[in-house]
């Protein structure tokens, strides 16, 4: 088969242009007949019994359709990540400042906040439970009563970790802590819901799992799931803070209640204070190694903010306990994830989900190991880095590792990093320069033992045209681009003939969430043999007509191709033809990832198997007057395994390391007593376009053996995770002095300098 | 297994409850923001070429969004049944009353009316060509310059024709006229057309055939197939008369010029005037047998009058020849069917197709030939009747043919046929009464050598509901019922928990057109296909979860059954856990009907292959002094394979038979020149409920071996077939007179009365 016209090529994202020209139709621009604006009314509590709940005076006023307490809900008043303890609207206590009370639908938003204004709620307010440290002592107050405040407290040790600390020539100790970190997407939480003619409930989502949503929709409108529709508009951004549901599932409870559409739009004071965090970790880690820098043993452990609810904490910090090794091969590990309720802000899924924590621990390891050995960094690194077929310490084997040592000698190379001396360090009296390493791996995909599977819907029609249905959500992150590249690459046509329909569990198959940089992985499979049964149909018209033999025909730039030469016969004519003689054009696939079935025992549970690689370099100048840290360059060396849309892959990496820069330096929200304090993109202080250095990218194309559709696999998280540490390691090499707490603002550079 | 409790009981339609109550949506009823008021211009002449087309007026008034004329349209300007000679809008020559030369879409219905006055048209009148005797004659003047207006002439034969006749005891030769026929469905054509934000053309369309639809309007507005979506909202019936597509077209051209949406709905008189009808057919006839009855030959000649454009002349031509044998073995035939280009009225698809043409006549010859034989009725169709494995005159030897002789037998015994000499005959000096019967044979499926196929998606989501995804039209008929109850059936679900979607072609897979009584057998079987592959995903987890073998498991109930009793497990449960574990339940499937690839040598051309058959017996009261006809008694005993509703199969057969009392009493177009004189339910009569007798129904179950699931098959076309000849020969019984052409009015009756 000749190379791909289409696979391979910078193609615009899909609706590029209607993104570009504002028509792109995203929740807040859904407009309906009778529409209803809803809005929530949340605790001023951190932490609070509710005394009395009284809706009747808002209900009075006009304009006011629909007023919902918890007790209004008819099916389950719960989310449900992974366990249904966050009610949708308070029970009888309130617990975090995100915390939502009641909700209203009304003819406009001045009626709205009237009808909240309106509402009366007799609170009484109890101590709240703000430290985690307090909190998971023995006797502590109990956040929920009678049950422990710890969550979650697993340990898992391989290999001799004691005896390997014993034996070390050289041992690193720190505590490390992260901050709590806002996604920031574009778009804040909302939906749109409707009940149809039919009686339903659509729901147009701004959300990461669609098919998950209408079950959870459905659950608490206690409706058969068949009566629920949701529909993903154009979504911007999401970054993991949309995975689990949010206020669709109260714009469509308000909807049922109201007998009209109602759109819910979270503002982005509300937003911050109210949806999932990065959690803040708190991390003792322990790296022992032999004084060649060979690493003999890793004993770490984390405890985790969780907020007062579980959301994704349980597998955020089973990923950041998987992680914590790093892409080295350690044979001697232990690490303890603790997580504990608090009133603060709820931690959850967030790109990276737990790896960055991690990586700013292992990678901080790493050169502090480096100074006190006085190896290089870049050396230490490539003596205990991963290889195809190295055996992790969580049990997996690595089947495509090439890229852990080759980004890092891209990346050195790229900088230069055999001639750092020549760096000017100290461009001016207050200046000091500095390069910093950071290499990481980050897994795809859902991990083993848990079901992994996407389906999609391709149909040719009659003219060759191809639409491709796939519940899979674009965020902005471009899978349904992606997607029609491999569809159209598979059934010989221009990527202007395939019509990639945007989510829709009405007419698009389950896809599971677009999380785990799994979407490329499982949808990208499912494409690849559904378009490969229409290909199938279309060669067997053309073997027929022709009498050809198959192994000589192909499909190509909307024609057969015979020995790799256009043919008459074009794709139209061969679509036409199968479908008059009943050969399915219209073809579903339903990819399953392949895990072992059962994880053997003492392997790292839920542990991923597909790798993602990358290295990042950063050169700083930090101005040892006022502490303040500048980015000048970041070298980001990247394996993408084949890139379908080396556009839609650069543009991940230089987004995820404007994120990094931000996680690293600024962005920190300030919580006091469970209450934030720079609930603003004001005062929570994310990169601007200024912020951030030309971006040197690269990107190593090692495709992947197994499980990756044309051996491509996803990218969306590993950009994030090594930025940080690499700003890190380039403040310790800039001033001499290493920083263990995120974000690394100017106030703490100050400080270090101080101390 | 045990006995279904979902197939074969009477359920109510899928939204019936809506049709009540007056909630149900049609074209007319969907109302969109800007919608416009689409409206066409027709032709005055049934023949005229056109001088001048000026809309220069029509588009200066305000409100008026487009006006179209054959140049503004971006495709092709035509229809697409079998052949591409019908114009969306007139070219350079109008040919009938039904040509529009333009197409408006204005604010409202008196602005549209505005716009179609201020079009100015010069048509230079030509001569009509109105008599296809005179038509078909050599050197006759030409509809199509250099075009024949014979556009069909096929003579099949088989057999000894001649010799067979030279060597018949008795001869019965006669020449019958059929009518035009009126559809008469509850709901006019029309069609709701918009652009959405995406671009795609979505059309609201009253049809049959939704993605052929599809297609036609994308061929017309030179877009992918990618870009249109066809939905069905409800649709109040169509008997053939929707098959092919009509002002969907328009409103889509209207909507894209407009850049807004437009509906565009025919009035009852417009759609009288303009859509096709059921031909007119001139047909001579000589049947020959011995004089013990034994059918020796049939001879026949037919010539239709298919107006001016293709339609789908052919293909009913086609099904009147191989239908023109009757259910009897006839071994020598010959068959010429002939159809002649007019500027009447066009005919086309209607409810038999072709087939209640031919039963006029081969019953009304067989009443004939039993009387001039001195035979009972009864009796001589017993003898010629065909059985299982009688191969027919077209080749096709028949699978499963015990219902021919079963329903003559069983509609005997219900009248009491052996006493019809205890009838009162005169029960006053005016009045005559008479028994008569006709029994039939009606083929489901598109036919041999023709692609006859289905798709269906089904899903069941997490909580055991099920959504059934088909693109079966639904015109009343209530295909979606049907299947939702096979599907059911399969899943072991309550009817409750599937939802059914109307078709739409951006959800459902193509299943074909809603014609020749082939849904319920094609989209039938694909849903079987497709439940069972859900079936064995649910039963796989089953049989995993309690290690029961498979073969002791079964669902029903919403449970597991084991050993056919109810198991603790629920379908909700096994869902949930399929799910999770990647088995699918979203399956779809296409199911291809299988006729033999090459039709033999020798063979009719594309005959069908699974039959209907049944027998009507009428009793008549005949006024000798009026003419007028009253059917006092219909018995009418169908066979439908096994019913899956019932109610389903009743109500078509009750349908049916009315429709039938008017074809053979009432119903007639009179048409003069070209132009219909009677274009409205008040001048043109179908029956009313007191006009129609109690019926007396029976159905047969004698489930059909091949290609019928659950040995169901169509039962939609085969009620209107016998009734117009078994009350044609009631009345001959009643009066001793013939008569030979349809409809048999009042006045027909005084004229063979005062024969």
């Amino acid at each position: 088969m000749s190379e791909s016209n289409v696979v391979g090529q910078w193609v615009p994202a899909t609706g590029a242009g209607d993104i570009v020209t504002g028509a792109a139709r995203y929740c807040p621009d859904i407009d309906l007949p009778g529409l209803l604006t809803g809005k929530l009314l949340y605790s001023p509590h951190a932490r609070a019994r509710i005394r009395k709940l009284d809706v009747s005076a808002a209900r009075q006023i006009p304009g006011v359709f629909a007023v919902l307490t918890q007790a209004d809900i008819p099916g389950e008043n719960n989310y449900l990540y992974s366990q249904a303890d966050q009610p949708l609207l308070a029970i009888d206590e309130v617990r975090f400042q995100g915390d939502a009370v009641a909700a209203v639908a009304a003819l406009d938003e001045a009626t709205a906040d009237a009808a909240l204004r309106a509402i009366q709620v007799e609170y009484e307010v109890l101590d709240g439970i703000f430290d985690p440290l307090v909190a998971m002592k023995a006797g502590a107050d109990q956040l929920v009563e009678g049950e422990d405040n710890i969550i979650m407290n697993q340990v898992y040790r391989t290999g001799e970790v004691e005896a390997a600390l014993a034996s070390a020539d050289v041992i690193v100790e720190n505590t490390y802590r992260t901050q709590w970190a806002e996604h920031a997407f574009l778009e804040t939480e909302g939906g749109v819901a409707l009940v149809d003619e039919e009686g339903v409930v659509t729901v147009y989502s701004s959300c990461q799992a669609p098919h998950r949503d209408r079950m959870q929709i459905a659950r608490t409108l206690a409706m058969p799931e068949s009566m629920v529709r949701v529909i993903t508009p154009y979504i911007g951004g999401a970054f993991g803070g949309k995975d689990e549901a949010h206020v669709q599932m109260h714009a469509a409870l308000l909807a049922v209640a109201a007998g009209r559409p109602v759109r819910l739009i979270r503002g982005r004071r509300e937003s911050i204070l109210t949806h999932v965090k990065r959690h803040p970790i708190i991390i003792h880690c322990i790296t022992a190694a032999t004084r060649e820098g060979r690493l003999l043993a890793v004993k770490a452990r984390a405890i985790a903010d969780a907020g007062p609810y579980h959301n994704a904490t349980h597998e955020v910090m089973n990923k950041f306990g998987e992680f914590i090794g790093g892409p080295y091969s350690v044979q001697n590990l232990e690490v303890e994830t603790i997580a504990v309720r608090t009133n603060n802000p709820i931690g959850g899924a967030f790109r990276g989900f737990g790896a960055p924590q991690a990586a700013f621990v292992y990678e901080s390891q790493m050169d502090d190991l480096a100074r006190k050995l006085e190896i290089d960094p870049l050396e230490l690194r490539l003596l205990n880095g991963v290889e195809t077929g190295t055996k992790m310490y969580t049990g997996v084997v690595v089947r495509e590792g090439q890229a852990m040592k080759a980004s890092l000698r891209k990346a050195a190379e790229k900088i230069g990093w055999e001639k750092r001396d020549q760096c000017e360090r100290q461009p001016a009296p207050h200046l000091r320069r500095g390069w910093g390493m950071a290499t990481i791996l980050k897994g795809s995909g859902m991990g083993r033992g848990l079901g992994d599977h996407a389906g999609v819907v391709l149909e040719m029609h009659r003219d060759g045209s191809v639409v491709l249905l796939s519940g899979a959500a674009d965020m902005g992150q471009g899978i349904i681009t992606i997607l029609a590249q491999m569809a159209a690459d598979r059934l010989g046509v221009p990527m202007s003939s395939v019509r990639a329909v945007r989510a829709d569990t009405s007419r698009t198959p389950d896809a599971g969430s677009s999380c785990a940089s799994r979407q490329c992985m499982v949808s990208g499979n499912a494409v690849l043999a559904a378009a490969n049964s229409i290909r199938d149909s279309l060669l067997s018209v053309a073997a027929g007509k022709t009498k050809i033999s198959r192994d000589r025909l192909d499909l190509r730039d909307g024609r057969l191709q015979v020995d790799s030469e256009p043919h008459a016969l074009t794709i139209e004519e061969l679509a036409r033809r199968a479908l008059f003689w009943g050969y399915p054009l219209h073809a579903e696939s339903k990819y399953h990832f392949e895990y072992p079935a059962d994880v053997p025992a003492g392997d790292y549970r839920f542990s991923q198997e597909v790798f993602q690689f990358c290295t990042q370099i950063a050169q700083v100048l930090v101005d040892v007057e006022t502490g303040q840290v500048t980015v000048e360059r970041l070298i980001a060396v990247h394996d993408a395994g084949k890139m379908i849309n080396p556009g839609g892959v650069y543009g991940q990496i230089e987004g995820g390391c404007a994120q990094g820069i931000g996680y690293a330096l600024t962005e920190e929200l300030i919580v006091n007593e469970g209450r934030t304090l720079n609930p603003s993109l004001e005062n929570y202080v994310i990169p601007m376009a200024l912020d951030i250095p030309e971006m040197e990218m690269d990107v190593l194309e090692i495709p992947e053996p197994v499980g990756a559709p044309l051996g491509a696999k996803g990218i969306a998280e590993s950009p994030i995770i090594p930025t940080a540490p690499a700003i890190r390691n380039a403040i310790l090499d800039a001033i001499g002095k290493p920083l263990y707490q995120l974000p690394m603002s100017a106030e703490r550079v100050l400080t270090a300098l101080d101390g």
